[in-house]
């Protein structure tokens, strides 16, 4: 299936290992743009990855998720703990003026060498964005940083998805109005296993608390009698106020995990899905890279209305399983 | 492969091809929950469709999309056209008083029997999407509504890529800082056919209207000689200012596009890719069901490192088109 790699990226491999960050960027750029290479340098990666901790930080635009996710790096390292951040937020910067203070905040917190931070390019590139950041995060993971970081806003299905991938799960919201109803509608209070109220010292955050321990209750979120229920953190991200507690309530949340023996099942549950995605990617690439034409035809057909998009779709489907037997 | 319908759905068919609301309601909850019954009905439906032109309204929250959706239904029907609305939006409501604002103003709108509006409910359900926003506007295009628009928060991927299906995409912006940028990154630049700078009695609306102008002229999102350049629209949409302007350029979007041929071709294009999804999904499914216990073990083979994702997948296809082929 997948190309073998060559010298070159064989050296890229040796590079991502020794931890160097030119070679750990490049790789990056790889996943992002040329899905050939990127396979075989997972293919290369990934019996070295598994060690880290995988933190997903989501939640609307406008929470303070860059500025708590700065926080939060300064304080894993505190603990002596190396860092890497991968952003994915193709609406960020929300303000100009928030980016630019993150930015330099961010920077500050880059410049340490047991930190990575990376932003997944995602301008008009709408495909393929959950299986390049969880490659991403192979990348860093085998690059050996105790903690990979995957920041997404918590708005479109996908980004949703992607941060649930993760170990642990922080959903930021802010006490604007609307942020709890948001988050319940965007399908964010079922994802969550920390939730973390930002800009706490404004007003409604304890009517937030209070709305999101609510939601917790709901039947409709009702889990299992030995599961984890989500707890919820007050913090002031950029004055760090709260920041210890929120990194506290992700290892309760990893010892629980690990406790139930779910640290683990998890991690298969997720992966699962991820095979199933591959595979269904793979096949949509061969369902149309060998089909163009019964395509171009099926389509015209459906849009005539001689054919359903529904009966279009099994003819497609029929046709590459006759052609994949007759290719053994 | 999709089931024929029952009598019960043959009379729903029949409710929905005469417009009555309450048969079209029951279709499109059909279409949210039980995808069988929705193939079989969109089977019987799709012969009676492609006569309404669909309008895509996309754009950040917090442009003012709902309430410029409520005026443009009112002036379609100010011109004797009947509408339909399909809202997909899990962020809204951004605010509670907008929202109830909105829903006021909707309700009116609504109150009207040339008027159909319906939000798909996303909560939790972040599978999917596309097939059911798309399926329900085939059921309001067979109910025989003229216009069908599509509203869709434009910020995850997915909901870009729904609003973009349409014959013509609106694309909303309000002048709050950082929209222009936030449009750019979230890919909105390259869906759109009109952009509507909304709010623009608020400063920076002048600005935000260069910024796009400018966008428009890039490289990167330069077009063949003889392809539409998206028209730029300021409106106040609460008071309806510029509402008649942008249905306007609207018009002339969709009169060039048939002037150049493109209208048909654009949608022979969007089918194309649909029915490609729908394959995609189909075999995601089948590769699923029907191999659970292969999918339990590749994973935890991967998450044991004996396997990377790439190559399980490579396997579970591998083993699933063996099947399909002993099915024959």
């Amino acid at each position: 299936m997948s190309p073998s790699l060559s010298k070159k990226h064989q050296k890229l491999v040796d590079g991502i290992q020794a931890g160097k960050k030119r070679s750990i960027a490049r790789a990056i750029t790889i996943v992002e743009n040329d899905e050939e290479t990127a396979a075989a340098l997972i293919e290369a990666l990934y019996g070295f990855s598994g060690k880290a901790f995988v933190l997903g930080i989501t939640g609307p635009p406008g929470a303070g998720k860059s500025t708590l996710v700065a926080s939060t790096v300064r304080e894993f390292r505190a603990q002596g703990k190396t860092v890497a951040v991968i952003a994915v937020d193709p609406t960020s910067p929300y303000s100009g003026g928030a980016l630019l203070g993150d930015r330099v905040r961010m920077d500050r917190v880059a410049a340490d060498d047991g930190v990575f931070i990376r932003s997944m390019a995602t301008r008009g590139n709408l495909g393929g964005l959950s299986r390049k950041t969880v490659d991403a995060a192979i990348v860093l993971d085998s690059a050996g940083y105790d903690i990979v970081i995957i920041e997404t806003v918590g708005v479109g299905q996908s980004e949703v998805e992607i941060a649930s991938t993760a170990d642990t799960t922080v959903v930021v919201l802010s006490p604007e109005a609307g942020d709890g109803i948001q988050a319940m509608k965007a399908g964010l209070m079922e994802v969550a296993d920390v939730f973390c109220v930002n800009k706490s010292d404004r007003d409604g955050a304890d009517r937030l608390v209070r709305e999101i321990q609510n939601a917790v209750m709901l039947p409709s979120n009702q889990k299992e009698e030995s599961s984890w229920y989500p707890t919820v953190i007050k913090t002031q991200a950029r004055a760090g106020d709260g920041v210890q507690e929120l990194i506290a309530a992700v290892k309760s949340h990893e010892a629980f995990q690990r406790e139930a023996g779910r640290f683990e099942s998890e991690r298969v549950r997720n992966t699962r899905l991820r095979i199933g995605r591959i595979a269904r990617d793979t096949l949509t690439d061969r369902l149309s890279t060998g089909h163009q034409q019964l395509l171009d035809q099926l389509a015209e057909e459906v849009v005539a209305r001689k054919k359903t998009p529904y009966s279009a779709a099994t003819e497609l489907i029929e046709q590459y399983l006759r052609n994949a037997h007759k290719a053994d």
